[in-house]
């Protein structure tokens, strides 16, 4: 079984240094309790309701900063998955980092960006990163990202057993005692591949964004095993990431191999 | 708003007339009672746990068979999507029908067969209709397809109003409280798309297997507005179908429009 920490943070926008402080002591107090994986929000650094372009980019890092060797030094034997606004050459990303205490080992680009997101930063071209880790393979993407059947798909089929995704969800009405949709769609994702996804949210209002507290963990059968409250907090589950590796539900039931690929392409290569 | 009925029967194999009358007397008081969609469950005539293909063969109805004459005339004006065991030239199938009171309009053959139903169908090859009514754009696939968010996607991406959906869901354990996993998937997979997702399940203990009772009606928000008891029932809704063709969910969110087939490819031509 592996020990996975969702965490909830309440990021303030504009305020590199205290949220990067707040992200590597979370990091180093899961790490302290057993976690083996951890995951942060996104943008965890930057904040999230940006005024103008200029300021996600002020607030945005290079993966070689110096903030990602202090993550890294805080990750003792854990793998980190943490949101962070990406400053490249010509663009700025909404971006997840996967690392350990070796550095920085993979950058997903967001690539289905939400609402108005699509003003401040650029869209990532490449597909959800698959890392070998220690516990198995941690597949990462970003928020709305999980959203398109398609993309967690294609994490599936790369053979992730974990997918980590920071999210930040802005809170949307629902029904007395119903989950968030988004919730609904990690449980249904997980169902549908057999594949455990973490999602850490973000909490507090931000510009008059109010956000979910939605942070889930969710094993490879779907079950809804691990939530926080609407504060900062962290979800803690033990997950049988290896499970994931099985797609049978019945003796002639494989959820990858069933698929029709003659009917609607392979997806992947 | 278009009134729909999603019938759970309680079908028994073998009994091909009994199934029948059952299914037609369904209808005619759906009907009766103001659906203009009616759905109806899997293998809704012939009974679901057959112990060999020569069993299910003897069950299987060509799609000019009488039978469907029966539900036409019960229809009225209503559009009726049933579930059978097709009796091809060379091949049996697990197949729906949409059908209305001038006929058969259209047969879907499920593709995505699951578990034992391998040893007794053939699986088909095209994809699922959508169809054109009164009432908006019905699409139509059977049970386990619904696991495969592809299939799902491109009924959306066809332009599927609403998803009928004919399903025997074998009862699988579950927390308490929680729902069946494929009630999850249906929900998840209406909110991703903005479809409506109408579920007709069965009931009763068919051979030692017991069925879920999962009958459900979902709106292109993805909330669940109508369920059924243990028993027989009809589960009622009122569904905004052209709601399903505004896929916006905030000022720069589109839920089609933001794929990324540059880097799935398009799943349809």
């Amino acid at each position: 079984m592996t020990r996975v920490a969702a965490v909830q943070l309440a990021p303030v926008v504009g305020d590199l240094d205290g949220n990067v402080d707040r992200a590597a002591a979370a990091v180093e107090r899961s790490v302290a309790e057993g976690a083996q994986i951890v995951v942060l929000p996104e943008l965890a650094t930057s904040g999230y309701v940006f005024e103008t372009p200029e300021e996600a980019r002020s607030l945005a890092l290079r993966p070689d900063d110096e903030v990602f060797g202090r993550f890294a030094a805080a990750a003792g034997d854990a793998t980190v998955v943490a949101g962070f606004a990406e400053l490249g050459e010509d663009r700025v990303s909404n971006s997840a980092a996967l690392l350990d205490a070796s550095g920085v080992r993979a950058v997903y680009r967001k690539v289905h960006l939400w609402d108005q997101e699509k003003r401040f930063f650029a869209p990532g071209d490449a597909r959800p990163p698959v890392v070998e880790t220690p516990f198995g393979r941690v597949g990462v993407m970003i928020c709305f990202d999980l959203e398109f059947p398609e993309w967690t798909r294609i994490a599936a089929l790369a053979g992730a057993d974990l997918l980590a995704v920071p999210t930040n969800w802005p809170l949307v009405p629902v029904s007395h005692g119903e989950r968030p949709p988004e919730v609904q769609i990690a449980i249904a994702t997980a169902r549908m591949n057999r594949m455990a996804i973490v999602c850490a949210d973000r909490v507090g209002v931000e510009r008059g964004v109010d956000w979910t507290g939605g942070t889930s963990v969710v094993d490879a059968d779907g079950a809804l095993v691990a939530r926080v409250g609407t504060g900062p907090g962290t979800a803690w589950a033990d997950i049988d990431l290896l499970a994931s590796r099985d797609k049978r539900q019945a003796e002639l039931v494989d959820l990858i191999g069933d698929r029709r690929p003659d009917l609607y392409g392979p997806l992947v290569d």
